[in-house]
């Protein structure tokens, strides 16, 4: 019964930089090569990061990745790994179009590809079948679907290859190389976080591994791109569903394992539209491997590291020295200050408290216990002397005045962006910027918000959660009690509290998990026991709210609903029935 | 020989409001009827509204509008139009999807279609084919393709029906009904403007009458819904490609014309995949119809009419009393102005003039002069105190002692349009958006940007074409020579002209042309002749913006590419090759 040491590269690329991507890949690859490895697999389009948009649309950039691929190949066969089989994920084009269409615009002209590299040349390439188009993803704009199977022979046993979706899909790829005895099917993968996406995806591998009865190997990404953040969660499944390994979640991380594989030989009895290239490769490494941890499955604790991951990212790969952002004393403000601490150090990390005179004492004393506990650079700015300003020429009262003061804070803040070259980091929460309970161009500046998916109750949770990990490892909790205790406000006028104009939190985030991430509409959700005016009002103050959401910062998606690409909807709308009756 | 009158309705729906875009298209059908109309075309979604993006994806919302249809029939009857066919645009759905998708999210359940209506009953429904997934275009996320044809038996002569994206392509339906003898074609469309996108619409339409040989109705709608903007220019084209009739650009219309038809009788001799519905309608109106006007030809007329329709549209269909705007005296818050008044009436238009110690004398005063000329509201705000305070509070110097004088202004607009309730408008053009020359959250803030997709040099143009127009009505130009005239500035230091950090706008806006429009990449734009440095340089800027953009209010779409759904790209990105190298 043959073996095969198959190595896993679980990389966090960069979006275009094909240099950095492909040193990244070359690294593990002679890591892998050294512990044996005799075939390395790469997640979807590692060489260039995913999503690359309309990147994709542009022949240039298509004809560099080209040769990149053929580069990377050779540059292995110089580096004396030519003899491991390598699976790397790319983009392939540019493809001539097909004339049937008459258009003004720039039709797609690529393969989401996965080729397989041995001793220097590109020997074959699976394109991927099934092109996701929902959600966050737009693989029909960007991606012509392939429509051949390939099985790649190597180390006596044949190996089937799909991409990310087709595995998702029973029909295409996956019905055709149906039972065939393949030794394992090999999935690169770019399937971004979401919360509880594990309990889906671990069921799915293991399901195609029982009913194919072969390894499957599902690699993914790791890490930050705008919105997006890949959680790795690699895993390697045998034919009776058990899980071989695993990759770290959100790291890095380079996988080997050891299948044992049927003697088997597809030979020219091939699945319909399969193609079939055969490839030599070294011997087994007969080292041992050492043992994998399985990673936690705390979600809370899963959820923490998606947004530190996001944050860190994004601003790493942006080139940002450090972050600012506005103390309140409130508890978004607190949360996110402690993830950006945690994905950056406390030394890049600059607060500023921008009291009011409605800002209570308590408020100054939070933001600066949170300072201090943390060891992050803390200001004060007081923003009484600019608002006195304006409502003196303007004469403001009522909204204008509350907005004012948000905005004056605003406006301090970019200044000392600007002046010492930040990164604002804005504060608000997916509750909040759902009904719209933020001040445009006022707490909703900065150019990445890190609480953006996670609504009110769970940045409680998070906060209480990140706190006990303190008080477990012996360390001060980083956010003060009072800050997670107290009733939220903004503080805006004397005595306000977000209560005045919203629902309790735990009524009004249930709502809107049915209404923005379950996608229920008002019947439905009045049917499950919420009051009628209540959901109504909560409904169209969604609605009205889309304008503002247009135009906020990007922030790291954990839900299967975030606010931005998931959730495609006019400004412009009235929604009513026809007879108006109804 | 059977003659048929023909009634095209082109009408201006607002998404999703059922209730508003039905009755309007009832009493186009009354109108019709009452000219002797037998046949009733819509525009494609009119009674949905176009795009209705993730709305689609709704139950609740598939249903209610399927409701709307069936009751939309039962009116028609109601009011004795029983006997005349109406083809109505509308989503159809829910439709159960197929399960070969294991996938956490909503699929999509709906058709995009066109239905036959006659004596109160819907007699048969046809699903477009072809589904356009690219710029503006997400019809493959929203929609299920549909997969056959349908043919029209009515007042003795065969109809074909096709939806917008099916006409452009010569594959699926058009292919399937070849050179069957069809008395006409009928195509509802939703073809968003895009500048001489009609040079490319009507020899289309032309060219399919011709090799079908067969009459090609073509509806489409009108108005502005969010970013894009519909133009109309409906036409009804003979065999030979004569145009016998045009829509009015932009406004709604309702256009009859009576076809000469052949004997002819597909009988059971249908095209593949292809059904067919026999309605019958009343005897054909004999009073003459009124000759109709061909609508204007002039590029500069068509472009102005489509910003001042967008702008509209948005103001209204959003129920805003009144906009507000900063007037710096120069030519892009000067052109705004006058588009909102073109739009709205100078009564519903508030100009701020906002100087700042740097603000030469000629800005207030030009600002003051077109305000006086367009007779709009007018108010001196000085922004001094406020940036004073904040340069003594924070020590301001260079870039951030510019911005903070923007963002004073806008925190004062915003101040006013929260005050008095005006929607506030943007004024920064597509050539600034591009290169990010704008201060975010200063004078990029704002509801909807008139001008975002026209560059700096088409600004001017408009400027002059506008004065022109009056000084030809013997009116008073409305823009000052003087704004038109003096070199822009952003008068945030002395002296300070774009031309500091710019190229000359003809330079900028030429490569800007080839770069985002075109899409060209960097060595094919030197190609052309600019210079390397010069290009790296724009290139450079351009990727850098796109932050700022993404957080940039909408505007009207006028070119084939505008900033927005037509161009995604990520924020984060690194474009290098591998070998480094090259």
């Amino acid at each position: 019964m043959p073996r095969l040491r198959l190595a896993m590269a679980q990389t966090n690329p960069i979006v275009g930089d094909r240099a950095h991507n492909a040193t990244r890949l070359l690294e593990l690859a002679e890591d892998a090569y050294s512990q044996g490895a005799q075939v390395f697999l790469t997640g979807e389009l590692a060489l260039t990061g995913y999503p690359i948009e309309d990147l994709a649309l542009r022949n240039n950039f298509l004809a560099l990745s080209r040769d990149a691929v053929a580069h990377f190949a050779h540059e292995l066969a110089a580096r004396g790994l030519g003899d491991m089989a390598v699976i790397l994920g790319h983009p392939d084009g540019p493809i001539e179009h097909d004339d049937s269409a008459t258009t003004l615009h720039q039709p797609a002209r690529a393969h989401n590809c996965a080729s397989v590299l041995s001793h220097g040349a590109v020997v074959a390439t699976y394109a991927k079948h099934h092109l996701p188009n929902y959600a966050v993803f737009d693989e029909f704009r960007t991606f012509i679907p392939g429509t051949e199977g390939l099985i790649v022979r190597a180390g006596g046993t044949d190996l089937g290859i799909v991409i990310c979706e087709d595995l998702w899909r029973s029909d295409g790829p996956i019905e055709s190389l149906g039972t065939y005895p393949l030794g394992a099917l090999l999935v690169p993968n770019a399937s971004p976080f979401e919360r509880d996406k594990d309990e889906i995806r671990a069921p799915l591998v293991t399901m195609r591994a029982r009913e194919m009865n072969t390894h499957v190997a599902y690699v993914n990404l790791v890490g930050g791109q705008d919105d997006l953040v890949f959680d790795g969660d690699s895993m390697i499944v045998d034919p009776q569903g058990n899980r071989l390994a695993w990759g770290r979640r959100f790291q890095e991380d380079l996988i080997l394992v050891d299948l044992e594989l049927p003697e088997s030989d597809i030979g020219a009895a091939l699945p319909p539209r399969t193609h079939r290239c055969e490839v030599t490769v070294r011997e087994p490494g007969q080292s041992p491997l050492a043992p994998r941890e399985r990673p936690t499955d705390d979600d809370t604790a899963i959820l923490w590291e998606a947004l530190v991951t996001g944050t860190r990212d994004y601003v790493t790969k942006n080139g940002f020295p450090s972050v600012i952002l506005g103390l309140s004393g409130g508890i978004d403000s607190a949360v996110c200050a402690t993830i950006a601490a945690d994905a950056l150090g406390a030394s890049k990390v600059y607060g500023v408290s921008l009291p009011s005179v409605h800002s209570s004492d308590h408020s100054v004393g939070d933001a600066e216990e949170l300072a201090r506990i943390q060891g992050i650079s803390y200001r004060v700015e007081p923003i009484g002397d600019v608002v006195a300003v304006l409502d003196a020429q303007l004469g403001l009262t009522g909204l204008a005045a509350e907005n004012v003061q948000a905005r004056a804070r605003a406006i301090i803040l970019m200044a000392l962006s600007n002046q010492e070259g930040h990164l604002v980091l804005t504060t608000g929460n997916k509750s909040e910027l759902a009904v719209g309970y933020s001040t445009i161009y006022g707490d909703s500046v900065g150019g990445y918000a890190p609480i953006k998916d996670v609504p009110k109750t769970l940045v409680w949770e998070l906060a209480r959660w990140r706190n006990a990990l303190s008080t477990q490892r012996g360390e001060t909790p980083p956010i003060p009690e009072n800050s997670i205790e107290k009733p939220p406000s903004a503080e805006l006028r004397p005595g306000q509290t977000d209560q005045d104009s919203l629902p309790d939190y735990d009524v009004l985030d249930a709502i809107l998990e049915l209404l923005v991430v379950q996608g229920l509409d008002r019947p439905q959700i009045v049917s499950r026991g919420f009051d009628s005016d209540l959901v109504e009002n909560i409904v169209g103050l969604v609605s009205r709210a889309e304008w503002k959401r247009r135009q906020g910062a990007i922030g790291p998606r954990i839900s299967s609903v975030a606010f931005g690409r998931d959730r495609r909807l006019p400004i412009t709308s009235r929604l009513t029935a026809f007879p108006p009756s109804r």
